[in-house]
C-alpha cells in the first residue's frame, strides 16, 4: 500500500486505514444512572455512586478514565509500556481529566478537544498514526461526569436550578480503545473528519438542535466521499443528539435524499430509558464513547453487526463563549467499523 | 520508503518524516508588549492595543488566531480550500479561540490541548499526517492572549493582584505554519512527543519550575533516539520555562551528560526584553509560537541557522485543579527543524 500523498483518503475529509486498522479492545466504566440504564449488564466497571470511590468528581472521572484504560489494556492482554501513544480528550477546562490520567500511564499524550466528538475524534487519529506506522499501538480514550460538567457549564447541583425538556444529561463515565493492526476485533475502515457548522444558535440547554446540522455535513460528506448509502450500514448512530436533535437529523438527511429510517439511533437515547429522567437524552463525551465501545463493539465482534457508523457530534461552546453571547460551534467526526475477520 | 509499522520512528516517542516534510510558510500576529520587543519587526501583524479591534477580550484573541492562518494562507499562496486539515489549540477553557477560528476557516478541525506545548504538539501532528498520505497540506496553529488568559486562570486584571518574581507574562499573539510537501522551506525532521511529567510542584507562579523536568525527559529522549547530541544544533529553545526554569533545565541536562551551553535558549526570554517588566519571562501558547514562526523560521530559510530544535513546554494545570490542591501535570513536545534546499 503506498503513501503517497493522497493514498490514505477520498475526497478532503474521508481518511482510508488499509493496513488492517483494527480496535484489539475496548472498555468502559460508568456511574450508577448509567449502570441502572439499558445498557448497564455491558459495562466493564459500574460504580455505585458518582463519587467513583474518589475524594471530587474531578478525580471521580480520573478513576473513570484510568478504569478504562486499565480494563481495556487487560483485555487486549498489553501492559502501558506496549502503547505508543495516548489520545485523549474530556469537557473539563484545560482537558484535566487526560492530563492526570495520562500521567499515571506515562504513554506519549496526544490531548484533543473536541467536546462530544472527541471520541471518535481521538479514535480516527489513533488509527490514523497506527495505520501510518507512527505506533504500532495506540489508545484513544475520553470521559465526562455528570456532577463535573455541571458545575462548570452550568451551576452547581446544589443549587436545584431549573431545566427545559430539550436539556440533555451528562453521562457519568469513560470509554477506551486500544487500537493496532492483525487480530480479530473490528476494523477501522473509514474516519471522516467534520468541519465546524454553526447555525447561531446560542441555547446551551438545546445542544441535539445545534448539532444535528453538524452531523448532517459529516454523514452527507462520509456518504459523498464513500459512494456509501445509510443502507450499507447496520446501524449509523449519532453521539448525543437525544431527543430534540435526532429527528432533526433524519429530516435534514431525507431534505438531502438520504433515508436514515430503520437504521439511525443515536447514543444519548440509547444509554438511558426514558423512564430514568434524563430531559431529552444523554449527552457528554461519554455518551458516545461507553455506547460504541460496549454494545456497538461487542455486536461487531459477535456477528451481530456488520457495519456500524459512529458520528460523533460536539458543541464546542464554553461557558464564556456562551456568557458572552456567542452562539454555539459544532462538529462531527464519523468513523466506519466493520466487524468480522478479513 | 516504506510505511509498516514502525517505519516512521525511531524509539517510542520519535516521529520521522522522510517524504519531505516542510514547512510552506508560517505568520504571526501579536499585541502591542510583543510588537514592543526585541522581535517587534519580526510579526507580520502587530496590534496597538489588546483589543485588536475587537470587542472582547476573547474576540480580539480570535482575530489573532484567523490573522496568522490568513497571513501564512496567503505567503503559501493558498486557500483555505486547499488545507485538507487544521490543528489547533488554546489556552482557553473548551479551545474556544480555536473553535471560533476554525468556524470561519472552514477547514476540518482537530482540535488539540497541551496547554503551552500546543505549537509543537500540532505541528508533529500536521506533519505525521501530511507525511502519511492523509493530508496533502495542513495547518498548525496555536495562540494566547495575556488578558483572557489572566481572567481565566488568575485573577481580572483590573484587581490589580500582585505576583512573585517567578511568575510569567503570558504572551499575546499567534502563530500558524502551513505544512506540505517539497518546496524550500524547513525540513521537519524529527518530533519527539512527551509524556507527562509531575514532580510534584503546585504553584501557578512558578511554572518554569514545574515544567523543566518535562522538558528534560523530551529532550534527553530525543538524544537518545536520534542519536544526537545538542551540538548537532545551532539553537534549542524550550517554549516558556523563562528566566526561573532555564537554569534548571541547563543544571538538569547537565547532571545527566547534556551541556546545553551556547546553544541554548528560551521562547519566554526572547520575545520580551528585560526592562519590558515581564516578572520572569514570557509564557503562553504563543510563546514557543510567534518565536519559532517568525526569527527562527526566518533564519533557518536564509541558512543563519542550520538545524533548530523547538522544544514546546506545557503545564497542564486549570483553575480547578489548582484549587483542588492539584500538582501541575507538565509536558513537552520537541520538533527538529532543519533548513536549506535538500
Amino acid at each position: 500500500m503506498s503513501n503517497q500523498s493522497g493514498a490514505f483518503r477520498v475526497g478532503r475529509q474521508t481518511w482510508l486505514f488499509p493496513n488492517d486498522v483494527r480496535i484489539l479492545a475496548t472498555a468502559t466504566a460508568v456511574g450508577p444512572k448509567e449502570g441502572q440504564g439499558p445498557l448497564g449488564s455491558m459495562f466493564d466497571q459500574v460504580y455505585d455512586d458518582l463519587y467513583c470511590g474518589q475524594d471530587s468528581w474531578e478525580n471521580a472521572e480520573r478513576q473513570l478514565m484510568q478504569d478504562a484504560v486499565s480494563i481495556a489494556l487487560q483485555k487486549a492482554q498489553l501492559t502501558g509500556a506496549e502503547i505508543d501513544v495516548f489520545f485523549a480528550g474530556d469537557l473539563l477546562s484545560q482537558n484535566i481529566t487526560t492530563s492526570f490520567a495520562a500521567e499515571k500511564l506515562a504513554i506519549p499524550l496526544m490531548g484533543m478537544y473536541g467536546a462530544c466528538s472527541t471520541s471518535m475524534l481521538t479514535l480516527a487519529n489513533a488509527a490514523a498514526l497506527v495505520n501510518a506506522g507512527y505506533a504500532k499501538k495506540a489508545i484513544a480514550a475520553c470521559s465526562s461526569h455528570n456532577a463535573t460538567a455541571e458545575r462548570q457549564f452550568r451551576y452547581p447541583t446544589e443549587y436545584g436550578g431549573q431545566k427545559p425538556p430539550s436539556a440533555q444529561w451528562t453521562v457519568t463515565g469513560a470509554g477506551a480503545a486500544v487500537v493496532g493492526t492483525g487480530g480479530k476485533g473490528p476494523r477501522i475502515t473509514y474516519a471522516t473528519m467534520g468541519k465546524v457548522v454553526d447555525m447561531g444558535i446560542k441555547d446551551p440547554f438545546d445542544m441535539g438542535s445545534a448539532m444535528a446540522p453538524a452531523a448532517a455535513a459529516t454523514l452527507q460528506t462520509h456518504f459523498a466521499d464513500t459512494k456509501r448509502r445509510p443502507d450499507d450500514y447496520d446501524l449509523i448512530v449519532t453521539g448525543d443528539l437525544a431527543a430534540v436533535g435526532f429527528p432533526i437529523l433524519k429530516d435534514l438527511m431525507k431534505r438531502d435524499g438520504y433515508d436514515l429510517d430503520g437504521v439511525y439511533n443515536d447514543c444519548g437515547l440509547m444509554v438511558y430509558s426514558p423512564d430514568q429522567d434524563v430531559f431529552a437524552g444523554g449527552s457528554g463525551c461519554a455518551s458516545s464513547a461507553v455506547v460504541t465501545y460496549s454494545q456497538i463493539v461487542d455486536q461487531l465482534n459477535k456477528g451481530v453487526l456488520k457495519k456500524a457508523l459512529v458520528c460523533a457530534t460536539g458543541a464546542l461552546l464554553s461557558p464564556v463563549s456562551y456568557q458572552q453571547g456567542n452562539s454555539i460551534p459544532c462538529i462531527a467526526h464519523a468513523v466506519s467499523l466493520e466487524g468480522g475477520v478479513a
